[in-house]
């Protein structure tokens, strides 16, 4: 049983070749996200991008991503909450029957509204098997970061914060822009820190956030430190509103740059941090690819 | 003594003259912001928009608002709370002593950060003249909302939100305007009422936001009526961070069709409402006025 890998997201698109173990013996990425794809195309895009490795007799291919969401290839309606790898590979949406299948994003309901993730799950399934666990907190940080609950294996429940948005639309789009460089500095440790510790202490972003306006007004940080204020503020709101305990470790899965950035953070609460990188993807459709009924 | 009040802010210059007793015999408005006036210029256009009534004898003016900041006429240092009318009556910045007069903003410290004010601090001088009250919970809705508390006819300390401006920044520029009509429907009171519901019971909005995009994935709140959920969303985000006692009541300063809306959101939290509207800007103006030594 041969298997490709897919990972078609908003802005982009990676593909792995595997072998039988799950070993990724090969890896493409192009600029060719869902976004850039008019419907009806994807077809042909994914052709174009991946039609060698399916030719290979008895080929199959697993995407996981916004490829399965409205605007995608084929909606793959969402899976509801607890769900573990078996029950998403229960659910998928073939594109062609026995040969190229969507996983199904997941849905859950908290504080009395509905929450949804699409590709996200994937990768905690992953982290999962490459860390030989079944229990934990998954943050998965980025312009909508995932805070995920695993219990036996399965996805218990999550919540979304839209903290990439909010740093982007204060960062050069609010008053708070014109206190702040238009170039982005390295990050400024003492400035994060700081920021992260009002978020903690403040009852929300709302307010804290005009502190970048005082601080800026007093001159207490100063100009090239502005912006690494700021990600700590918007980090630090984050982590403000979750429940961790402290002496606990999360698993953050992502981009190096930025899970450094959450550990940072969540040593402010006395919270370790296991990183997990982008081969979680991998890991997780391939875990994902051995429950399917053949 | 002959005074004439002016309130010259960020995009709006309004002016008033005043009786002996400070009832308001005239009013002017220019849309001369002082984002309009080019650094040197104020004197000028102050006396184009007021020349004829600072020309009778003895006539003084009391500014307040923005045109005390750095970007305005003249810098009035911030007063540092607690601080009453005739405390800012006492640190005044005189453009021309005797004569010209600028209220300088108030500044506190919470939550380890400073905050700042100008021009909130006459209103609600003016709101406790008006109500001939001594303390209270005053909210000022706007871009940047203000929330202060007074008592002994002092003004204690006061928050920041900038609800308005997130508001512009989330219905505009974020992932969410994709799911917002471009035109901004009447308020949806069923809509507006269930986004501050579901903002009171969350723990902050970088996560109540997210519930924008899932209600319009499940089309469980109409396309007109996805504006006002928002409105209600960022209003209940400012209520759920207050210290507020169900029973009590505050006092809303400001544009009735903005008022009306707090009113309604602080219901569900059992809180009622005295609206005051713009003369409070003239009538604290003429408190501070009576109180500055001459």
């Amino acid at each position: 049983m041969a298997w490709i890998g897919v990972d078609w997201g908003t802005s982009s698109l990676r593909g792995a070749r595997f072998d039988e173990q799950g070993a990724v013996l090969e890896e493409r990425a192009f600029a060719r996200g869902i976004l850039t794809v008019p419907k009806g195309e994807f077809a042909a895009v994914f052709d174009e991008c991946f039609g060698d490795w399916m030719a290979a007799p008895g080929m199959r291919c697993l995407i996981s991503g916004m490829a399965g969401s409205q605007q995608g290839w084929l909606e793959a309606p969402y899976c509801a909450c607890p769900a573990g790898a078996d029950d998403v590979a229960a659910r998928l949406a073939w594109v062609e029957r026995g040969r190229i299948a969507i996983v199904p994003g997941l849905s859950c309901e908290h504080t009395g509204a509905l929450d949804v993730m699409r590709g996200e799950e994937t990768q905690v399934f992953g982290a999962l098997r490459l860390l030989g666990i079944e229990a934990g907190t998954f943050v998965m940080p980025g312009t909508h970061s995932k805070w995920v609950r695993v219990e036996r294996g399965r996805i218990e429940g999550f919540t979304t914060s839209m903290t990439g948005e909010f740093y982007a639309l204060l960062r050069r789009h609010s008053i708070l822009a014109r206190t702040l460089p238009t170039d982005d500095a390295e990050l400024h440790e003492a400035a994060f820190d700081a920021g992260v510790a009002h978020a903690l202490r403040s009852p929300g972003l709302l307010q804290s956030a005009f502190s970048v306006r005082t601080l800026s007004l007093f001159e207490r940080v100063a100009l090239n430190e502005r912006a690494s204020y700021l990600s700590g503020l918007v980090i630090g709101e984050e982590l403000r509103m979750q429940h961790l305990n402290g002496g606990e470790h999360v698993i953050a899965i992502g981009d190096p740059a930025l899970t450094q950035r959450y550990e940072r953070a969540l040593a402010q609460r006395d919270v370790r941090v296991r990183s997990v990188g982008s081969q979680a993807t991998w890991t997780g459709l391939f875990a994902i690819a051995v429950k399917i009924d053949p």
